[in-house]
């Protein structure tokens, strides 16, 4: 439910490097049910693809017509779901109560609940990083760290592994205090050349979707929007762009599959870090 | 199409007490395509759980955007579907016309059909009672009987079992006539220490929702609605309460978990009895 | 992406008569995802049953929400898919580009884009058509062809094949000239004895719904539309409707069934003709 529900070595677990995977070759041994209150396509297609790795079918509540906009209580919705499936992948529009989902016969995955946490896309984001070299790594989140999940679970994550981080953004869109526990440099700003000094020692560059969840008012892709160009100009040769998708302004397309793309890796991974996650909570 | 398509035989076989059953193994045989135009949760999740239970994949027509919104021929979709699927299941908004599906190829289940039936729910709740114990039980039902189309289902089955059947609701939301065939006690109250009495003898105190399907305007909950003192106050030690779900005030979270709660396992047998209608209709 | 895409070699082999074929009893060995933007049932039915017969299971992206209403990139979101799943198959609003999908690392299936092609459908169209009799035959594409993709890619698809083709429409909803490429018959007419005329010896009459995708103004079903007694009058006794479905009032119900009915065999064999379209591009 939460990146703190994971034990430092359980995330190291989840996170290892990829080996070269086979295909799946399963037969059918349940179903994975979602069960999203708002769109998915990343999250969900690599649980998909996660769950037929081992065994189970996907199914999505509710396809046409919308059980959420019955008035029906969510916490309950999940829990009946849990006596029908073999695990249940839910994606809420506000933070999950833990109390409510006590009696739930089947796993339970948060795949992003409100703007509160989106603990296993940070086991995909970690594992791309430690792929590349996390050890002694600069990890700089820049930009919209107030209303991103995304954000909020790596923060928690990369400070509990003890990495050095540093959080720059517009000062309406800082990172909450509840997700800030350690040592962290923390810098608000609004000016591009300061981004610029702020992300050259850096050897990942973790970007959020400006335009989402709650956008702010002013446009703030001028000062920490990057194109090649830019990346080419401030960044360290070996410095990775990372972004939980989708993109809007802050991220060129100039950049796909530049050596400082490490976006579409983060995806690539999402299906091996789900399978990884499913057999860890049913026990396979 | 109808708990009338069914025999007493066929009844009792998709009925009897579920044994310790083995999870799922097997391989790809087809796809199970729902057609929903009502939004589902324990009915949709129960028959993809059963239909990979024998091989059948899970799809939902359509995901996004709505087909049925289209202003094309409701029954011709199920036809249509019905020459590309392995078995169709339906959830219609209006009662399903039996002549306007003759031309089917592939077997069509009805998961509800507006406010008239839901024969496979029936299915389920007789198997419930079935494995607690119906023989010379006496069923109270409750509440809203005029617009929940489980109810209908259910009261027609237990007509034709021979189940001693009371049937308890305000006037206004009293059983359709068309679903009364026998010889059924039939009491119309809106007032709360007449319905305690008339559930005092009963074994299983079936009531649908109150909030949902053309709710009347007056809020009977107070008279009608259940938790954990209520039940203790009036009910037998051994009766249990059953609910087909989604919930509002009319069921307390209190009694979740107590002796009287038959609900969770209304839900919990789904995918097994919805295995045994599967069976059944494709001869496997 | 286009019936250009193929060669006439492909093409006959996708089309190729169908044998009978034996039901799938596979292993699972990934995920065929579905990006649509507008609703389907046949081809989506199709895809996801052509799917199971090759080891993949069906998802949809996605079910509750709607991903592409947040104003994300639409093309993006594709190569994003393409990344996760083993295949994905698109529907989109409006024509697919070919240059910003270059970087998807599965295959991409055009399943309508817009009102541009729709070529799988011609795949299954043609297949029907060879399997009644193709060679030496008259094609008539009759109404509204201005709007249907499934005409657009027919009408591409059967040119190449050197197949003798007249298009009746009226003139408001002729096909667009960019898929009028040789010596095809053209008339434009809204009177109902000339189309008469016109069809007299077709030995397939291809009527697209007349009321759909931009309908005309004017209601042409009285010119365009055919019933049982009318098809007996003016068509050949061996000749064939065709109609990709939806139907509206263009294609009455008392043709279903008949000998002039071409149009369940069009439903039907969609799952085999999806599974060679997967097959060949996934090589499997």
């Amino acid at each position: 439910m939460s990146v703190h529900d994971l034990s430092i070595d359980e995330i190291m677990a989840l996170t290892n490097p990829i080996d070269n995977t086979s295909p799946p070759d399963e037969r059918l041994r349940g179903t994975l049910a979602f069960l999203f209150a708002q769109p998915s396509l990343r999250t969900m297609s690599s649980f998909a693809a996660a769950g037929t790795r081992i065994g189970l079918a996907p199914i999505q509540v509710t396809a046409t017509g919308d059980a959420l906009k019955d008035n029906t209580d969510f916490h309950d919705e999940i829990v009946q779901l849990s006596l029908t499936s073999t695990c249940v992948v839910v994606r809420a529009s506000k933070a999950l109560e833990r109390d409510a989902l006590s009696s739930c016969k089947a796993p339970v995955v948060n795949a992003g609940d409100g703007r509160n946490e989106h603990p296993t896309q940070t086991m995909n984001d970690i594992a791309v990083m430690r792929q590349i070299g996390l050890e002694g790594a600069t990890v700089a989140l820049i930009g919209n760290l107030r209303n991103q999940r995304t954000t909020h679970s790596l923060a928690i994550a990369l400070q509990r592994l003890g990495i050095k981080l540093r959080l720059v953004s517009p000062t309406e869109l800082r990172l909450p205090d509840q997700y800030v526990k350690g040592d962290v440099e923390i810098v608000h700003t609004e000016k591009r050349p300061e981004v610029d000094e702020l992300v050259r020692d850096a050897d990942f560059v973790y970007m959020p979707p400006l335009g989402y969840w709650g956008a702010a008012d002013i446009d703030y892709s001028p000062a920490y929007g990057f194109d090649l160009a830019r990346a080419q100009k401030v960044l360290k040769p070996t410095a990775r762009l990372m972004h939980p998708f989708p993109r809007f302004a802050e991220l060129d397309k100039s950049l796909d599959g530049s050596s400082f793309d490490a976006y579409r890796l983060q995806t690539m991974v999402g299906p091996v870090i789900r399978e990884r996650i499913l057999r860890m909570l049913l026990g396979w």
